[in-house]
């Protein structure tokens, strides 16, 4: 495991997060990205239910991760793939033509997959029960299902997006087990082995282990719970 | 104007569009980037109605932009924001922690802004007067109005989001227009600002112009219809 409290490089995270979110929590990305390429971070763990006032100010929404990676700073777990990218040639490769699928892939899964796993979030869990997100539901899992139909054509019988792994996939295998509980991905067997083949890989394995040891055994005391995260 | 059917940067676009989509079309980022470094680029305009299938290889969803930069193709606006960036330091410091800054702020917009702009365009266009849709408005307003009140905290009394316009303004502010129809905006006086302020950039004009320049006169013809975009 990459965890070493003594590493130039920080990824702050959260100390407790609900059932639902563990494992899912977007550090995941940029520990996947320092095990794939054996770089030692050190974690700092903050308060996910009485977010640090001063928190605000490293990460404007108040979310995680946030990285400092020797005095450089960045938020938003996409930049800091590509940060990472940039320190490693197996995240992301020199062949301008490569690097060059490997940012729009990237860029594909921030901008044009995962905004419609947000609102599936909404509607599946936030806002659960509620008259509209009952009502919204079928054509919100069509039109999903629909963009998931071209990514499962766009990636073939490829092993990876770009054809080597790269933070590209990182940031779609994170997207794509956004809706693992559903049957968008059984329905489409290409990405459900892309999905499969991705999380076997030990790296994955490792990351997903420390962000799960970094949550307490319990719930936060009552009074942490001052602040509705 | 950069156009310039010469360039070896190749930028491709609609022939035509829908009033309600003139002037937000995203092939105005790459544009705009151009306008602001003088860069020349040539224009490759496909139909919006009847998309060429082999233009689904160079865009797995089908959309706009692509560019071609001297035989160098990518996809996803923010992959092209930052691929142009990197042609010139006025759109991508190269100081590290500006640089990390820039790129923190590409990503927010496309990954954490954008997305409710997608959800409030469903909303109020696409499924306006369906009744999940006006059931949905008031909480998916207050949620957009809650991210924007961060994000003017951040912006706070800066002329740009780190300080020195770039790649990062082009992406948020293009992203912020696309509720400028919405209260959203005028409530928040910081934002309303900075928009104003970006556009009133010469870049900014020049670019728009040439995307609305880029469209024909009327509707493309019946036989044209074959297939809803």
């Amino acid at each position: 495991m990459a965890v070493d409290p003594q590493a130039s490089l920080v990824i702050t995270a959260f100390d407790w997060v609900p059932d639902f979110a563990r494992g899912f929590v977007r550090d995941l990305r940029p520990r996947w990205a320092c095990e794939e390429i054996g770089l030692a971070y050190a974690e700092r763990l903050i308060s996910a239910v009485k977010r640090p006032a001063e928190h605000f100010r490293d990460q404007p929404w108040g979310q995680v991760p946030v990285i400092d990676d020797a005095g450089i700073r960045l938020f938003e777990s996409g930049a800091i793939l590509l940060h990472l990218g940039e320190r490693h040639p197996d995240l992301l490769p020199v062949d301008p033509q490569l690097r060059a699928d490997t940012l729009s892939w990237l860029f594909a899964a921030f901008n044009s997959v995962e905004p419609m796993m947000f609102e599936l979030g909404t509607v599946t869990l936030f806002a659960a029960g509620e008259p509209w997100a009952e009502l919204r539901r079928p054509s919100l899992m069509a039109f999903i299902g629909g963009r998931l139909d071209r990514l499962a054509t766009a990636l073939g019988d490829r092993e990876w997006l770009t054809g080597q792994f790269s933070i590209a996939d990182i940031a779609m295998v994170t997207v794509l087990r956004e809706a693992q509980d559903t049957d968008l991905l059984t329905e489409r067997p290409v990405l459900a082995a892309y999905l499969a083949r991705a999380t076997a890989r030990p790296a994955f394995g490792r990351a997903l282990a420390a962000q799960l040891a970094a949550f307490g055994d319990g719930p936060p005391s009552p009074t942490q719970h001052g602040e509705t995260p």
